[in-house]
C-alpha cells in the first residue's frame, strides 16, 4: 500500500503551499548528515539565512523542530532562571513566548494588549522605566493569531536604550514584509519554514546576534535543554567550521532540509523585496475582492498583516460551514481563528508560493459560489 | 537553480537506506496539519507505532524532532527536579542521557560500564539496593556508538522489583531487534525514523505505558518544555481524540509524517519478526566474509547488535582513509567510531533497507578491491 493524497490549495496561516521544486528537493536521495555533499548545502544554507534575516554578521541556522521549537531554543539559551523579562503579549503566539519564559525561570515581567492590537510602545517604555534590571524583551513580529504587525525596530530601539537583548518571533514575517536584523539590532529571532518560505513545516531557522552568542556562551548555568542549547549544536552547524570539521551533534533532518535550501535558494532568486512586494500586492487584491463581497478585515491598515488576512465573519453566516464546504467543494483550506477569535473569523493566509494573485482569485469565486446559495446563513 | 544529488548506498551508523516509496511518499502534496486526510493518516501512524513498539495500551505519537528530541521529551517528562535515577552508560548515548538528566535536575546515580559492555544486571541491583529512593531507570537498548545489546527485559523486571520506571532508548533497536514494551513493562521509549525504520531523519516515536502518563499527570512541577509536555502534546496527538477534535499545539511536520507512515506501513506489511529475521541473516552473511577478510567484529556475540557492526580496523590500515575511498570511489557510507573508538573502528549499519544481502555483498566487494591495492596500508 502506498500514500496518496489529494491536493489542497492551502490558503489558512500555514502550511502554505509547497512549489514542486521544493517537493522535488525533498524527494533527493537521503545522504549521511556528515557527508560532504550534504555538509556543502548547509553552508549554503547559513549563507541563505542570514540574507532572509538581513544579517551579515549573527549566527544563523535551522533548528531541526517546527517554530515552536525555534521559540524554545530562542528563550532557552538567552534566559537564565531568575531573569527578568518583558514578555509583549497581543496574541497566542506572544501568550506561548510568556508560557516558555516561565518555564525556564525568568521573572516575566507581562505587558498585554488587548488581542488584535499592535505592541504597545509607550507602555513598553513605561515598564522599562519601572523595570530597570529587565534584561531581554521578548515579542512577536506577525502575530499569526491575529494578523497584527508589530513594531520590532521601534522595540529593538527601546531595548538598546534601556540595554536589553531582543528576543524576537518572526515566524510568519520572515520572507512577507520587511525585516532587518542587523539595522534593528536583533539579537535572537526565529522563523517557520511553512510560511512565507513556503517549505515544509517542521524547520525553525533562527540567528543569534554576535551579542547574543556572547551572553550565551557567558551563562552562569547550562541551558536546560542539551538538544537546544547553542553551544552545543554550534560544533555542527557553525559557519566557521571547514565543512570537513562539523561534528556530530544530532542527525539533522536530511530531506527536509534540502526542502529549506531549495525554498531558500527560490526566495533569494527572487528577492526579498520583491517577495514583500507581491504579498503585499496579492493583499490588496484580495481586500478589495473581500469588500466587494461585504467581508471587512478586523486589522486596521496600519498595522494590517498583508499575508495573513483576518476576516470577520458576519453574524449571519456560519463560519466553520463554509470553511468545511471551501475544503471539501473546492479544495482550498482557510483558517479558524485562534483563542478568543475561534469561529468569528477566517485567516486567509496568503504566504509565501500562496501569495498569488491566481490563488487569492479562485478563494474569492469559491466565496462568491459559497454566498449566492446563501445556504450558510444564519436563521 | 534546482537541488540534485548523487545517490550513496548508506551503511553507517544512519542514516539508512530509503525506499522509493518512502521519497514518493514525502513529496506528496503538503496538506493542513489540522486537515481531515491528515489527521486520518494522524490515526494510523499511532496504531503503527504502538506495534513497532508491542504495545496495546501504551500513548503512543511521534516526536517532531530527531531521536535527541525524543530522549528529552521522555526525560523531560518523566523525571522532576530533585528526583533520584540512574542512568546506565555504555556508550555515548547513555551518556546523553545522563547529560539530559543532570540538566532538567535529576539527582543522577551512574551506572558505567566500559565502553563496549552491556549494562551489568547485578551492579544494577547492588545501586538499587544502595538506593532506595530511586525512581527511574534510565538505559539504551542498543547502544549506536559500540554495537551492544542491553538486556531491557531484565532491567525492566530488575526495575519493577524495586518501584522505579524505566526510560529506553530504542533509537537503532526498533525494527531491528525484538522489542516488547508491554511484555517488558517498559514505561518511556523514544526511537529515530533514520535507524531499522528507514525513513529519513527528523522524527522520534515515542511511547508512554499508562502509569507514565499518570506520572507525568500528577507532576508537582510543569515540563521545562512547552514543546516536550506531553500533556500539552496529546491535545494534538491523543488517539483518544476523534479526528475532528484534535487541537493545535504546534504545525506538525506534515511531509516528513507521511515518510513515517509509508516507512511504518512497509514495516507492519513485512510483519516485525520478518524484519528481526532479515537484519539477523544479513548481519550473520557480513560477518562471515569480514572474517574472510581479516577484520573481526569488536563485541562479543552475545550482546552484539546485528544492525550496527562494529569492525575494528587493524593496525596496519588508515582507517579513515578507507571510508574516504569507500565514500568517493563507491558511493558507500560506513561510520567513523564515535567517543573512544574515533578513528579505531568502523562501524557497518546494516538496517532497515540497508539490511539486505546484495548491499552487504556490495559493500565486501569493494573492501575487497580496496585492500588488495594495499595502498591504505599504514607503514
Amino acid at each position: 500500500m502506498t500514500l496518496s493524497l489529494e491536493p489542497c490549495l492551502l490558503l489558512g496561516p500555514g502550511p502554505s503551499p509547497i512549489s514542486q521544486k521544493v517537493l522535488d528537493a525533498i524527494s533527493q536521495p537521503t545522504l549521511g548528515h556528515l557527508d560532504y555533499q550534504f555538509s556543502t548545502m548547509m553552508a549554503e544554507i547559513i549563507k541563505l539565512q542570514q540574507y532572509i534575516f538581513q544579517t551579515k554578521t549573527a549566527v544563523s541556522f535551522p533548528i531541526s523542530g517546527p517554530g515552536s521549537a525555534g521559540m524554545e531554543c530562542c528563550l532557552f539559551n538567552m534566559i537564565e532562571p531568575g531573569e527578568k523579562m518583558i514578555v509583549c503579549v497581543n496574541g497566542v503566539f506572544g501568550a506561548r513566548m510568556r508560557e516558555i519564559s516561565e518555564r525556564v525561570g525568568a521573572r516575566v515581567v507581562l505587558l498585554e494588549q488587548p488581542f488584535g492590537e499592535a505592541v504597545d510602545l509607550e507602555e513598553l517604555q513605561k515598564l522599562l522605566e519601572t523595570h530597570p534590571d529587565t534584561r531581554c524583551i521578548a515579542a512577536v513580529h506577525a502575530e499569526t493569531s491575529t494578523g497584527v504587525l508589530s513594531d520590532i525596530e521601534a522595540i529593538a530601539r527601546l531595548a538598546k536604550k534601556y540595554g536589553c537583548y531582543t528576543i524576537i518571533d518572526a515566524v510568519t514575517s520572515i520572507g512577507g514584509v520587511p525585516f532587518y536584523m542587523d539595522d534593528w539590532g536583533v539579537d535572537a529571532v526565529y522563523t517557520g519554514s511553512q510560511k512565507c518560505l513556503s517549505v515544509p513545516p517542521g524547520l525553525s531557522p533562527v540567528a543569534f546576534s554576535r551579542r547574543a552568542i556572547e551572553k550565551i556562551k557567558s551563562r552562569r548555568q547550562k541551558v536546560l535543554s542539551w538538544f537546544y542549547d547553542v553551544n552545543e549544536v554550534l560544533r555542527y552547524w557553525s559557519n566557521s567550521h571547514a565543512t570537513s570539521k562539523r561534528t556530530y551533534h544530532h542527525t539533522a533532518p536530511v530531506n527536509a532540509l534540502y526542502g529549506l535550501y531549495q525554498g531558500l535558494l527560490n526566495l533569494s532568486e527572487e528577492g526579498l523585496e520583491c517577495a514583500w512586494q507581491r504579498h503585499l500586492g496579492c493583499h490588496l487584491f484580495l481586500e478589495e475582492k473581500l469588500t466587494e463581497l461585504n467581508l471587512e478585515l478586523i486589522v486596521p491598515k496600519a498595522i494590517r498583516l498583508p499575508q495573513i488576512n483576518v476576516v470577520k465573519v458576519p453574524e449571519h453566516i456560519n463560519a466553520q460551514a463554509v470553511r468545511e464546504r471551501l475544503r471539501q467543494d473546492f479544495s482550498i483550506e482557510v483558517g479558524d481563528g485562534l483563542g478568543e477569535y475561534a469561529g468569528k473569523v477566517w485567516r486567509i493566509g496568503l504566504m509565501g508560493e500562496g501569495a498569488r494573485i491566481e490563488h487569492a482569485r479562485q478563494l474569492i469565486e469559491a466565496l462568491t459560489i459559497i454566498f449566492k446559495e446563501g445556504e450558510f446563513y444564519v436563521s
